[in-house]
């Protein structure tokens, strides 16, 4: 097995909160990365932003995914101290996790019908950055 | 180090929303592959069932659990847009996350005394998939 | 790649709930497993406490966050049926989860500028273990 050198994403976010679609990214560097067999780990630097594998089908699913958890976690609660103004972002990136990890396997990553993998902002509009490690042979 | 071909594992759901204990499964491919150092992976190909880690003594803490869920995150919201009326199944499977890894040490998974594995159901009954994917030597 | 016999980390927590920073140990572990590009995981062998990747600036961010969760999920609801009490611990766990994985490039792991790696208790105060798992070359 080899440990392929991480590559990084940037990602753009036009939004305060926001799902982006990067399955093809995650795909494309496992393509080049040659690995036929093993998994991949996206994590995401930021504690304002998660990653998370979604329903790739319908958009509602994202829009009603990120308004019931604005609804839970409102941006503001009169008990919150950090005087930053997105106690909330942390929250819900908490909650989503900031790593994914697909398997790979006969060079593709195995990801159900209609799962896609998505970075969401909580804190945006920012640019923000994504690591892709793949490991495998 | 090797990495072994994911196993395929179905999971039968009865109820809308429920929890089985998967462990020995896991354990069983563990077994089957021969690894004795390493770890394995865990992923649901689903997005609105998850995977967890969680009690396995009293089966209260489940009732618990998955009941505390409902109250938060209810079925019906007026401002759901998805038709298919499962949105709430959605953000429930992003909370509990749907992979999960745990380390091989001497031939076995390490788990807590009280840690199980749970296939999470939010929107079933219904015929599930779940990838066990182990890498070690 | 190798992977490398794990450790047992003792973590002793003060109050109920409270987030520690063990990033340091993390650190400690890579560097003395001679890692230089591959992957930890941190597992908590616990069903009522978490490891998750949060801020680790401001400590007002560490209060929010666990005050927002006290407030979404209090100790006490009418219908809970576990004995114990500490139902709401089970399910912010589950929320949080008790693993993350990190990638290790170059020696030392890939955080973002603000991102420390934090032990959730959420049934203290506890003497608890977390392994800490790396693989790589």
């Amino acid at each position: 097995m080899r440990s392929i050198s991480p590559t990084i994403e940037t990602v753009e976010t036009a939004r305060r909160t926001q799902m982006i679609d990067v399955t093809d990214r995650v795909e494309r560097a496992i393509e080049q990365s040659g690995v036929r067999d093993g998994f991949v780990i996206v994590f995401v630097e930021h504690t304002t932003a998660a990653v998370t594998i979604q329903e790739n089908a319908d958009p509602d699913v994202q829009h009603d995914l990120l308004m019931k958890l604005e609804m839970l976690v409102p941006q503001l609660e009169t008990y919150y101290q950090h005087d930053e103004g997105n106690s909330e972002a942390h929250l819900k990136t908490a909650t989503l996790g900031n790593s994914i990890t697909a398997i790979i396997d006969n060079g593709r990553m195995i990801l159900g019908r209609w799962q896609g993998i998505y970075f969401v902002e909580f804190d945006g509009p920012r640019e923000r950055r994504m690591v892709i490690k793949i490991v495998g042979e």
